[in-house]
């Protein structure tokens, strides 16, 4: 490992921030810059798979796109090899948590992230994604005494109602 | 994107990481280190808005200086962009979680960050920080069936008693 | 700080990142060999000490061995200081969550740690680590109503069984 590799690196990390930050942002439009043309992307050991660009993003939002579907999903602990001039792999751990008041739900979880990454027109793009969890369990929001949400991403800007009169 | 520059990043990382360590660990004098003097901080959306070091030191003092407030505040996704010599942006991804036992509650959230950092003196500092909120929810202690705080940064040096008899 | 500096500090947040997925994957043997043959453990403020890595690994095999066991053991925040041309301090913000469905638990807390490291044989291994709570909570997992664990890394590959049929 030197010091140029270490820039590979540093790209590929911002490539893998931007595309969890698109998401949790809903941005689906600079989320799909962050595939090949052919990616695939095989969720929760397989579960979710799909192939192509166009169908990975078709069920990201889906999926994710009610505003009432607030994510957290965060990666840490990149282990990224790069496997020759312009191919990598990275490993990542993933902690996600799911806040849905219309499903009244709480989804929580834990994973490691397998991906491949290739140099396309100098741009680092993800050829393939997929993650294993380690843990994954769900909770009814309504029959948690107390609970309450104080704030939300698409309502006053994200600003917390907490102790507000 | 350099090797030089991935120095200035890392010195910046730094400050982040000094900043969210002296926050749980409420080390003030080593926080107020980390801003410039006329920094601003515009915490939650706004609705936390404190312009000068001081007035930024005081609010996180007198919110968050009990013993009995127990904090968890991690940063992730660094997306620092060199936007001149001795001036940057930073996104990042938060989660944090409080437990605050003279309330009786527990507070867990998720946001994004938006800082500037400056560089004066040859050390980076932070100009302007502020996020806003993914989602943030509240929720009693008391009501929770069966849970135990089993350790605290100030009581018998963050030892756990877990499983003591 | 100079990029031959930022060389090693990868190298030890690789050795730092593998480490904690060897944990949570109970990869016992790979997990031995961070660690230094004479290295001391000292977990939850010195609650859990253990000098030489063979008694670490039998302590961490023991402690977590057990496939209902799952764990997610997530580092942040690396303040890595090159002490020497062959040995660093770090300090890291430390999250956990534990779900052990056999004693029908679920145990979250966060902690920092420090750690000592030493190049031997142009290898980098721990040589102390030892971390101090922030907060530690246990919480009884079958008082919680509706709650479901939906996947575990030792159940059909780590597949979710979500709104599964």
């Amino acid at each position: 490992m030197n010091s140029a590799d270490l820039v590979v690196m540093e790209r590929i990390k911002r490539l893998k921030y931007r595309y969890m930050r698109c998401l949790d942002q809903k941005r689906w439009d600079d989320l799909a810059t962050c595939f090949t043309h052919d990616a695939v992307a095989s969720y929760s050991g397989g579960r979710y798979h799909f192939e192509g660009r166009d169908a990975i993003l078709e069920f990201l939002e889906t999926s994710m796109g009610a505003e009432t579907f607030l994510s957290s999903h965060r990666v840490h602990h990149p282990e990224i090899d790069l496997t020759g001039p312009a191919t990598a792999h990275g490993t990542w751990a993933l902690d996600d948590v799911v806040v849905e008041t219309a499903w009244d739900v709480t989804i929580r979880g834990a994973a490691f992230y397998e991906d491949d990454y290739v140099l396309v027109d100098n741009v680092w793009l993800i050829s393939h994604t997929g993650y294993r969890r380690t843990y994954e369990e769900i909770q009814p929001r309504g029959e948690v005494p107390g609970l309450q949400l104080t704030a939300s991403w698409f309502i006053d800007q994200g600003r917390s109602s907490l102790g507000a009169d």
